[in-house]
């Protein structure tokens, strides 16, 4: 490809108002361009770029004897209702009906087109296990679309089902899957992609993993062990948060005038006692049953809502202060008197405290001395608390947890048989007898790991893409390509190139060698050869990378040879970081 | 890949209701699943016959220049507006409203999108010619998706756009994009692929080519001359129809009573002339206006009625009799008595005849010898009769006209400046003058060219897939795996061809020989290699192909040699019916 004829602009600005550095590395370097909020075409480094990494992805699914199909993007709302999910699922599912006013809808996952894909054509034991999947677009319609290709509305995705006849067999599958990930994002050139325990959310199911690529660009909160190999999305974690008291003093229950002390820091101050010995109240409404409830935890600590969330399995919110006046004395709720019909969760930090200040329940005043374990009739604690810096790990029990933010590239599922029930999917097993086959589902999102790649491999003027995924592996530079020595060198090392299948960029443009590197810069290749006067007079060319570890002349005549042993090396140092299966 | 394991159920029988072969072919054989009305699912053979032809399609866009990029299935309405098609294109576009209540629509095509993209990165004349194109799903909300994969709602389209700074470079691209396609059918198979003339319908713009598969189970007719190389589709068509009595004699009108004769046969019938002497008057509601057209035409002939939606610029149909009645007499409408504003349309059969019986506007009169040259107040004559069998030909002018079926499996079009101008797309010309890029286009639809290839190429047992496209290029049946000398020398004969790189399909089943042939025939692999014990007593192999035009026994030893010859010998079969660049 001559650059002369590439379309698409490249930018010395730095777009304004953008604070996501492969957003803004993106936009500069002419691969995107946005069409509407979290809609983008792509210009042709980045379809490249995404070939390569389809490759990459097909050639691992295959291995794992993936079979490759096609699902459609628009599918009848009458297969996502069999599931349940027609209802379950928000507006960030298309709904639309069609000319015939059936309704339809834009598939943002596929597990029901899976299953309908599927269904008829295993219907004896004897066919499974077998996994299918699919490269393909995809519509979710995010409220917050963000950071260029890490958060869109419109993506393509590898999405991969998998069927089973016992959670044995679909646990050995998931395993296997799962050191597929770490390779594929290895051989992408992310090896540094960790996988962490999540939440499964509207997927149904139960053991699930994210693989995160842990940047400040993230916008999942990571529960990382300094200690041992615990990971966990912060929507998964059950993070231990020792009560800071739990050898405090037995005392009576006794009211306490606290006038206007309606927050956590008010009342420590009036009361000289630290916010880890009071018992804060945070009231939620819930979507779900329309109504209230309360949480109890230590004052010191946070809501994770993410669980929350899961354990009432239905979206929260924190009250509005009207809607819980209703009920209660805001500032002054306390576990002593709960109206009727409000369910109440008691984190596992006030476990064991046993002298607490709680809300009274009356205006202006508290109570001290209270202790659930002993005043709370059967009281059931929940872990819910957000976990901190220096909290314990749940798995080494050590104070080790830092907390860090991700970008989830690729998630892997459990499913069970939520969609096999649902869909009525069956087969005979050995016996005869009708049984609903075992899912597991898999995806990773090819433009989002686009955006991981650039967000985790760039300098200051540009992304570096590794040899793996890179839109081209070499760029000649011709700097003078108005002097007969320099364009016919050029020319020659461009079609010797290209002539031995090696893809190669060749900037043709005659412009001034500066303006040619800040271009050669945003393109990011791996391996650039710069053509000049100067180098030609000494019969040599030079060559860099573009991540400016390695520079060397290399003779003209040995160039193409040099050139093709510096590519393989650079696809070895990739290779060296790709786990074995 | 095994057998064993492979998704997706062939059937022995013929299902119900279905008359399109092809259809037929891909549900017996286990290619697709109908989701719902027009979309599909599609299993892994034809997953891996769309990559071969995408891999086709790919090198020689790519060998024309083509760049590849990729635009969203998603828009936003605005665009569309912009262009005007928001406005003009009817209930087969798709449109919704998003969560935050802007208005979508799902592409159908991405002419505007393509502007979208381009638009600031050709701002010179320097950066002209270039073409970009995508391989990606589009939705059109068909009235009549039918014949399985021949026309459906959801589909994987080639689509590219090129732009030029003149009208002499954009003609001579398109031809090159011309041979690229004819190059593009020869390669996946069907060489019998012809171009029509075509009519640009929606996508605005003056010359364009249809490639048709000239087949029964088409949906356009299609206009061939049989003396020269004239092709068009009937909506582009303007055959010649010689009127047979230019030489009538010239009479005076006068009027005859001809009481109940309301169509064409009963009032032949009652004055005795022939059709071809009476002038039909067919009335027309069209949408636009919401107005009546008439049109005259020779008796014997019908309307083209493709051809009249483009001269109205509107959609028509035939007016419903009580809207008629409202202004004229039904049944004795003729040219003396037009309603005011009431358009007319003279078809060019009626020219030159002397004496005509016309409707007399009366009811139960007639008139005769009517004729439009004299009589009719500056006729201006339109050719929009339909052709048939033996009418005239347009270029050599034989009356050697045949109309015959075709399924549309490309096409390519000059759109000039139409969505340049409208997005204001410019250039600054070598004066510096700011000027509209002008466009063409060119489409391919994937899935449709799989359906006409199993169209074309089938017997009754199943599809007859050409070796460059189809699933695999080896078929291993081994007869009697349970025995330990087929089942060895199939696997090894498995195992080598895999290693050679070659697609093999093993049917590891054992079932007995009738129904795998019959899976291996609805599969449709070029080669197949049958191990069963009679062979390998003789130490032989039989090879087959699909379409049985070539039987022979290997010697084992010999067998993974020769049937690399084999394959090879297939290919450049198809090979040589591939025109050169």
């Amino acid at each position: 490809m001559r650059l002369s004829k590439l379309v698409g602009n490249r930018y010395k600005e730095v777009p304004a108002d953008i604070s996501v550095m492969s957003h803004i590395m993106l936009l500069r370097g002419g691969y995107i361009r946005p069409v509407t909020n979290g809609i983008f075409s792509l210009y042709t480094p980045t379809k490249l770029i995404a070939q390569k990494i389809e490759a990459i992805i097909r050639k691992e699914m295959n291995y794992i004897d993936g079979q490759e199909v096609s699902m459609p993007v628009v599918m009848p709302q009458s297969m996502w209702e069999e599931s349940g999910r027609y209802y379950s699922i928000g507006n960030e599912m298309v709904r639309f009906r069609d000319r015939t006013g059936s309704g339809m809808v834009l598939g943002m996952t596929h597990e029901e087109a899976a299953v309908h894909l599927v269904k008829d054509a295993a219907s004896t034991y004897k066919s499974y296990p077998f996994m299918i999947y699919q490269i393909q677009t995809k519509f979710r319609d995010e409220a917050r679309s963000r950071g260029g290709l890490i958060r869109v509305r419109e993506f393509t995705m590898k999405d991969a089902y998998s069927f089973h006849t016992s959670q044995e067999d679909l646990d050995e599958y998931y395993e296997k899957c799962h050191l597929a990930y770490e390779r594929i994002f290895a051989l992408a050139g992310l090896p540094e992609v960790v996988s962490v325990k999540s939440d499964s959310g509207m997927m149904g199911g139960s053991v699930s993993h994210e693989f995160m690529l842990l940047c400040d660009a993230g916008e999942d909160t990571i529960v990382v062990c300094s200690e041992c190999d615990y990971r966990a999305n912060i929507e998964a974690t059950s993070c231990i948060i020792e009560s800071s008291s739990a050898e405090g003093s037995n005392e009576e229950i006794t009211e306490v005038y606290t006038p206007d002390t309606t927050d956590i820091a008010s009342v420590a101050d009036f009361l000289k006692v630290p916010a880890s010995m009071i018992c804060k109240a945070i009231v939620y409404e819930t979507e779900k049953e329309a109504g209230l409830a309360v949480v109890f935890i230590r004052g010191d600590l946070e809501v994770n809502e993410a669980k929350l969330r899961n354990i009432i399995d239905s979206d929260i919110f924190v009250a509005r202060a009207e809607e819980s006046a209703k009920v209660f004395e805001n500032g002054f709720i306390g576990p002593r008197f709960i109206p009727e019909g409000i369910k109440v969760y008691i984190d596992e930090s006030l476990k064991g405290i046993k002298s607490l200040v709680a809300g009274s329940g009356k205006k202006d005043y508290h109570i001290k001395g209270y202790c659930f374990d002993r005043d709370y009739n059967m009281p059931e604690y929940v872990n819910i608390a957000k976990p901190f810096d220096g909290c314990i790990c749940p798995n080494c029990k050590k104070p080790a947890i830092k907390l860090t933010r991700g970008i989830e590239v690729g998630n892997i599922f459990e499913l069970g048989q939520k969609y096999t029930k649902a869909m009525d999917m069956t087969y005979a097993d050995i016996n005869g007898e009708l049984m609903n086959p075992i899912m597991g589902c898999y995806g990773i999102g090819v433009g989002r790991l686009i955006g991981s790649i650039c967000e985790a491999k760039h300098d200051e003027h540009g992304p570096i893409w590794p040899i793996t995924v890179a839109p081209w592996k070499v760029h000649i530079c011709a700097v003078r390509a108005d002097m007969e020595d320099v364009k016919t060198t050029a020319e020659t090392l461009y079609s010797k190139l290209k002539q031995l299948g090696i893809e190669v960029i060749f900037d043709d443009r005659n412009l001034r060698a500066g303006a040619m590197f800040a271009d050669a810069d945003l393109l990011g290749v791996p391996v650039r050869v710069i053509v000049s006067p100067k180098n030609i007079e000494n019969s040599r060319v030079e060559v860099v990378t573009r991540d400016k570890k390695y520079s060397d002349f290399y003779a003209i005549d040995d160039a193409v040879q040099r050139i093709t042993e510096l590519i393989e090396k650079l696809e070895k140092e990739i290779m060296s970081n790709v786990p074995n299966y």
